[in-house]
């Protein structure tokens, strides 16, 4: 059992009531993804009794963003990189509101995260004033608990159920909700830790069915999800596929996938569902360790949602509370008690010549890639030729879009970066769906973080462009295809990153961006490069 | 009986089966904003028909936006200056989460807008694929009407319904889900258009009570609120005021406010409790006319919510699907039958010279606001002394936040814009609000609006550290007051604006604002000037 070894700061002092929830093991600081920025007051409400608190808590590191998807994002990607909850702080249902595409996205990445949102006075809400409306509809959408004490005496002992809430396997959103008098009222109390579930256990039958399969003779295929995209879950899976000649494949959005060289090389299931098919093949054992099931991202006319093959049996290893690792070594130790993992061998591209297009980016990126980079990858398109190009550059972390909301990429890298001081963040994101959550770039630049932002400028909505075919949608006339161009004006990204303080420059060929790219990593604190792309075809 | 006489486009074709409504009277165009930009893919779900529609229905303005965020704020603005639903097409459920901020302000100010949120084909909503969320618990949060037709033949009549909905009086959000498959089938057939009700009649007995309070002798205030805010409502509510010696007071976040000189002038209730309750002062008869009885917009310790003084009677005259405008002309024609409204004499400041401040800046305003502006006052803090300063400016609109959900300034001018070409649009904003939906300067430079807009750059959120002791938070400590501070990098908005091909130029004394102002608002396009500010003490 992980035990929450500590929550500081819960103290019945006026003024700092709640205080940051730190799990154990502990880290140094716990992030709070703080938006202070809600008009028309953040007075009046819980939040600045929180952050009037931060002072009296050394453990706690407040980090301002200009936009709450901007600090939902990085709280994504703060407990992707630790397994331990950072708290995004929210001004009542529209401050929510705006944090909630990317607590989508945690939500789906299995995140440990705590919303703390402030909310009106308990006696204040009949009145019906402009800010109130129904946060609990909203907060239900995305959390795997919501709470909202009634007095202070209960606030303490709600937070270190959140935490627990958040962290008990696979890790979910919490939302605390606080309201204003429950934040300024004395009587406050700390409360004890609560023990957080470790993972559960995976029976032995469930993994001698799945040896059992592996044994038939027919075609097999593992496919792995969550914790099992990490190194121990991939050696274990190399290590049945070496033994067993089965297959393995990852799932298409993992919330953070260990590779590059020493760690066994696994494709993802592909995102399209004819290449995802393609990939599958004639598969006649499909074993989920962490994945779900594969499904089509969206549905197509005439088209299955399923894409599991006909006549292919799906057995159920380990889902996303159980023991995901544990699962596979016993699977491993079962079927191949004496073969290693393949490791994947060290590799990298030559740095390219020529134009700068999304495989020669790709080609440059895998080129220089340091070791122990992290890697938010929102790209898109742009973004295909990347996995081959980077599977034999140093080990390094690959966090992806999870849930499909866009704007996840660069409060994800802010999160990571300050999860992960020492280490170079990689953010390559697509032109339109960086705009989303543009200001994150300010965030980095005041606190300092050694993030590239790489931005794949196709000035397109590329994806549209591609996929509307595909759902018998006719696009002939002007109108219609001028919503999917970026175009009219071009957005200029070095003069977007330079207005918050982001040192940026643009490539058009590939040498220019190796220059940059080399440049960018090297030096401290963030930078932006804007790469001029062609649109996808 | 107001009856929408047209929804064209809602035909049987594929690819084009929802189409804009138009409400009668008929406008030239209805402007659809739109975002087409939300990843992983449009396609496969109902927005590409409906993007692919456009093309066929040249009634309907396409508005490429490039957040949700400022689509709904722009279908506000149209709203709110047409009175005819805009149509925010939106992505699934993240895609109504990025806009449902500014949806949430839109229904505090009762504006007409159809919602439009594209979700999954019926059948692989079971599959739960990673977009998938529960939609209709965040539509239900801001919407008046809600509906999912499950059939291509029931989505004209939902449309047609929808449309009926949102300009109902008040007027408010209605939200129409469509399923991607009841997109692209068949059997879809036009609906016929319906009725909308009129504004419901005040009664007689209404109209005497607040005739019998305003004959008491004592002392008496008209609070308006709503359409009460426009020229009949002010000038009825001006006639009583002059034979009667009532006062009269403004809601504190109109939706649009009709003012300047030759309209009677109005004072709004202030935001600050104290300031309204002394604005109310020793009143007896608290006659309401559109707006809602005064309440303070957060709680306090210690303070009430009501800001109803003590021993004040309350009279509903009319609330918000009432005929506000008729019943206040009732009321004038019975207690102020030869009296003539007291309209305001036309005054401008003289243009400033020093520092610019936002006393000076308000003050260049107030001397260079043309004729027939609109104004998105999104100011905040900085924005205290615009009403005084322009309230003899020549008659102009001025549209408030009237929800709180800051984000709104600038996509609010983008609708207002659209919906009202050869008017020059102002939109007065601060640095931190601004920030939120900083996009809407692209989509203002793609469709050419004539957009004026100024920043006010304080380089803090002013608002915070004001009330920061109105509510017993004490912060002494760094951490938390640099939770304050937009500084640290200072945002160039010069830089954004330029990236997103706006012109922007910057101001740092009151000589220099005015001279870029009258250069902004006499050029075509829209145009940022950054006002260097001191914070607001």
């Amino acid at each position: 059992m992980t035990v929450i070894s500590e929550l500081p700061g819960v103290t019945e002092a006026r003024g700092r009531l709640l205080a940051p929830p730190i799990v154990d093991p502990l880290p140094p600081q716990v992030s709070v993804a703080v938006t202070a920025g809600v008009f028309p007051a953040m007075p009046g409400t819980s939040e600045m009794h929180f952050v009037a608190a931060l002072d009296g808590v050394p453990e706690m590191r407040g980090v301002l963003c200009l936009f709450e998807g901007a600090a939902t994002g990085a709280a994504d990607g703060y407990g992707r990189m630790t397994g331990r909850p950072a708290a995004a702080l929210l001004h009542l249902g529209p401050g929510l509101a705006n944090g909630l595409a990317n607590l989508h996205n945690a939500r789906r990445a299995h995140t440990p995260l705590l919303a703390v949102v402030g909310d009106h006075a308990t006696w204040h809400k009949q009145f019906d004033s402009p800010l109130e409306s129904d946060i609990d509809a909203l907060a239900g959408a995305v959390s795997v608990w919501v709470q909202r004490p009634a007095r202070s005496a209960e606030v303490a002992v709600a937070a270190a159920t959140a935490v627990a809430a958040a962290v008990a396997p696979p890790g979910g959103v919490a939302t605390l909700v606080l309201p204003a008098d429950v934040s300024w009222s004395g009587g406050a109390v700390p409360a004890p830790p609560l023990p957080v579930p470790a993972p559960a256990p995976v029976p032995d039958e469930m993994v001698g069915a799945a040896a059992a399969a592996l044994r038939s003779g027919e075609p097999c295929m593992l496919l792995l999800g969550g914790e099992g995209m990490r190194r121990p879950g991939l050696e274990a899976a190399s290590r049945v596929a070496q033994a067993t000649g089965a297959r393995m494949l990852g799932e298409t959005f993992p919330a953070r996938h260990e590779r590059g060289a020493g760690l066994p090389a696994i494709d993802r299931l592909a995102y399209l569902a004819e290449f995802a098919i393609a990939q599958l093949g004639d598969v006649r054992h499909l074993i989920l360790a962490g994945a779900r099931a594969p499904v089509s991202f969206f549905a197509y006319p005439g088209k299955p949602s399923s894409l599991v093959p006909g006549g292919c049996q799906v057995h159920l290893l380990a889902e996303g509370g159980d023991d995901i690792g544990g699962a596979l070594t016993a699977l491993a130790d079962l079927v191949a008690p004496d073969t290693k993992p393949l490791p994947q061998e060290p590799a990298r591209p030559a740095l390219p010549e020529g134009d700068l297009t999304g495989e020669s980016a790709a080609a440059v990126i895998g080129a220089l890639l340091p070791e122990g980079a992290i890697v938010s990858d929102e790209a898109n398109t742009s973004g295909v030729w990347l996995p081959a190009a980077t599977a034999g550059a140093p080990p390094h972390d690959w966090l992806t879009l999870t849930g499909g909301a866009i704007g996840q990429g660069l409060p994800l890298a802010t999160g990571a970066a300050i999860a992960s001081p020492g280490r170079s963040v990689l953010a390559l994101e697509a032109d339109g769906s960086a705009m989303y959550t543009i200001s994150a770039l300010w965030t980095q630049a005041r606190e300092g973080l050694d993030i590239t932002t790489v931005i794949f400028s196709n000035r397109a909505y590329a994806i549209l462009g591609m996929e509307l075919g595909r759902v018998g949608a006719a696009v002939g006339g002007q109108a219609a295809q001028s919503l999917l161009e970026l175009s009219r004006p071009s957005l200029d990204f070095t003069a977007l990153a330079r207005g918050m303080g982001v040192p940026a420059s643009r490539a058009a060929t590939a040498a220019e961006f190796a220059q940059q790219l080399r440049r960018a990593l090297a030096e401290p604190g963030p930078h932006l490069i804007e790469a001029i792309v062609p649109p996808f075809r």
